[in-house]
């Protein structure tokens, strides 16, 4: 096991019905806040008007910034900004899903700083300080709810960058408030939930049976609460194991003590940048092909994975045949839940594939369970179409 | 999955040699603090020396309180809040176990309290405001650097009682600074480390598949490191599993969600209250009684611990075989390592057996799984003898 620090301050407050705490936070945060969130589905599922409501009750002077970007844009950033000084505002709400959360983190730190918050993009600059920064969770997927990282886009400079901004504050997840989220969303929530364990479990670092123990949980948590999720709404449980899970993928425990890849997510960053495809389906396409690509680093590894995490029977097999048969039975489940396999599913060929394995590596080579070279990243983008 | 709140703000500092990271804490947090410890074994293990040099590069002005009781008393307790005061101190460092921690924690609350301490224990008051709290562990045990509990012992008024106080705000975890644990020590962190998990694993709330994944995990993880680190007690990765293992199973993780149990803990404690016997002791003893007396509640539980905690083959048998022959794993485990298995073992007869069971539920019926009454605690008791 290596060493690391853990340090997550966010309070969860987990469940049906947790939104009626809301109105305790506004009290201890105070009442002139910032309101964020995206594109309006909140008015269509009630949430909006479930808001309004405690809103009302604690008299709170809210001003609100909505449509939001799925991919969040910097000037949608700076505008938040903008709103909080102008107002005086003392936190932020932000009520959507991963991009909303990224979005308001941006700009609680953006508040606080003298400089142009791109500033924390480009690595010029640290946070310090951030405003409060509360969320209401309507979409399982990110984990941004539990985490300090944020993803924003520059328009101007054709630039993605991610940032460690700030932890919320509190979160409140009440699954009830995905029971609205349409199946797309919902098979690309899964996916990037999947992708973002696979991304820690897939390490050379010896001794760490806990992480390893707890990824193999929430992948066999996720699949086995996925079909029922997508068949039926609004099936509690399934959406909150669901919710939970995603949350517990990227709150810093699957990383304790391991060296980390995120190869995958570079490479499905350089697609969606030249193509705006949905991350989740890039994920779902791709994660296969990089485990073909890479497992014999490890076929051990692999070979835990297929027998622990996707009840692979290893009786009778030789250590490699186990290994490709947990690789298949990843790409079956994406199959199963509607997942796209092949870049073709985009209409992608193979004409940018040097712009995108150029664009996957722009510091050097990527990711740690096997160093990938823009060649490994054009084979893979390759077995990928 | 039922309701709750998950909020742990404590910062784990993980790995060999982080005691380094002691001076930015002092940076931080202030260079006056209290430092608490035990009887002196981090004299003889080189600890409190590496600390000295920390403490005079930063020409810090400590005052030290040494001696806390394995049972910490009021009367400590007391000693270092008075301490604080007229020192004018910012903060305390614990270095020890959990009773150094769980007194540090009183003192922590208690110095921001105009009141006696002791109202906190007596359910008069609630802790608002604590001291910052930094803990160097030492031992591998109760959790109690990652959570809010802390238990004190009044000897004016017989009573040990247990409080929320304050989570540390920040504890490093060098397995190194375990590795001169003695046998008997190693043996009952060991112990609590399962118990606690136990108390949170049987559960009659239905669709926790996160928690109960995690705490096969923990139990798992504890399993096959307790004899590599008894046998061998500087395997620095046995070491290491162990003491985050029992970090986390109880810092508030495996309680997300489910109804937890904790009757056995009562038990335990009426047991120690009377005959003061090790608490980690008391628990493998009573913990497999405990669970042959329950399990009927609920059968495909057990069944289901048994094969997936302690790998019991479910082949050809019956629920209750296999549940069965799970709790006799657990007994096999405890016998392996070197754990008392019965009462007699430390001289304790049938003489006091109405005593214990009317002290382990001063309150009315413990515990959830099965409700126990005097009667049921008294024949668990008897089972135990």
């Amino acid at each position: 096991m290596n060493s690391f620090v853990f340090h997550n301050p966010t309070e969860l407050i987990f469940g049906k019905g947790q939104l009626e705490k809301l109105g305790d936070k506004i009290d201890q945060l105070g009442n002139k806040f910032l309101l964020v969130y995206g594109g309006g589905s909140i008015k269509k599922s009630g949430l909006y008007d479930k808001l309004q409501a405690i809103f009302n009750e604690k008299n709170a002077e809210v001003v609100e910034l909505s449509g939001v970007e799925p991919n969040p844009r910097l000037t949608t950033v700076q505008k938040g900004i903008d709103l909080i000084h102008e107002n005086g505002l003392e936190w932020i709400l932000a009520v959507g899903g991963g991009s909303v959360i990224d979005a308001a983190k941006a700009m609680a730190g953006g508040a606080k700083y003298d400089g142009n918050v791109w500033d924390f993009y480009e690595r010029k600059a640290v946070v310090k300080d951030a405003l409060p920064l509360g969320t209401v969770l309507t979409l399982s997927a990110t984990g941004s709810e539990m985490n300090r990282g944020s993803v924003v886009t520059n328009w101007e400079t054709q630039q993605k960058h991610g940032a460690g901004m700030t932890f919320p504050t509190f979160s409140i997840l009440d699954p009830e408030n995905t029971f609205s989220v349409p199946k797309d969303q919902t098979i690309y929530g899964i996916s990037d939930t999947l992708s973002h364990v696979f991304e820690q479990y897939f390490t050379h670092t010896p001794e760490v049976p806990l992480t390893t123990g707890l990824a193999e949980t929430i992948i066999k948590t996720v699949v086995n609460n996925a079909e029922k999720a997508i068949n039926n709404p609004e099936d509690y449980d399934a959406r909150a194991n669901l919710m939970l899970s995603s949350t517990m993928a990227l709150n810093g425990l699957l990383a304790m003590g391991v060296e980390t890849d995120w190869a995958t997510h570079s490479i499905e960053h350089a697609v969606s940048a030249v193509y705006d495809i949905p991350h989740g389906g890039g994920l779902a396409i791709i994660f296969p092909n990089w485990m073909k690509y890479v497992y014999k680093e490890d076929v051990s590894r692999f070979k835990r994975f297929a027998v622990e995490a996707w009840d692979v029977d290893p009786e009778g097999k030789s250590d490699e045949e186990i290994a490709l048969e947990g690789i298949q039975a990843v790409r079956s489940f994406f199959d199963r839940i509607g997942a796209p396999s092949r870049l073709a599913d985009y209409n992608i060929g193979d004409d940018k594939l040097d712009v995108m394995a150029k664009k996957a590596l722009p510091f050097g080579p990527i990711g740690n369970f096997k160093k990938l070279s823009e060649d490994d990243v054009r084979e893979i983008l390759r077995m990928s179409l």
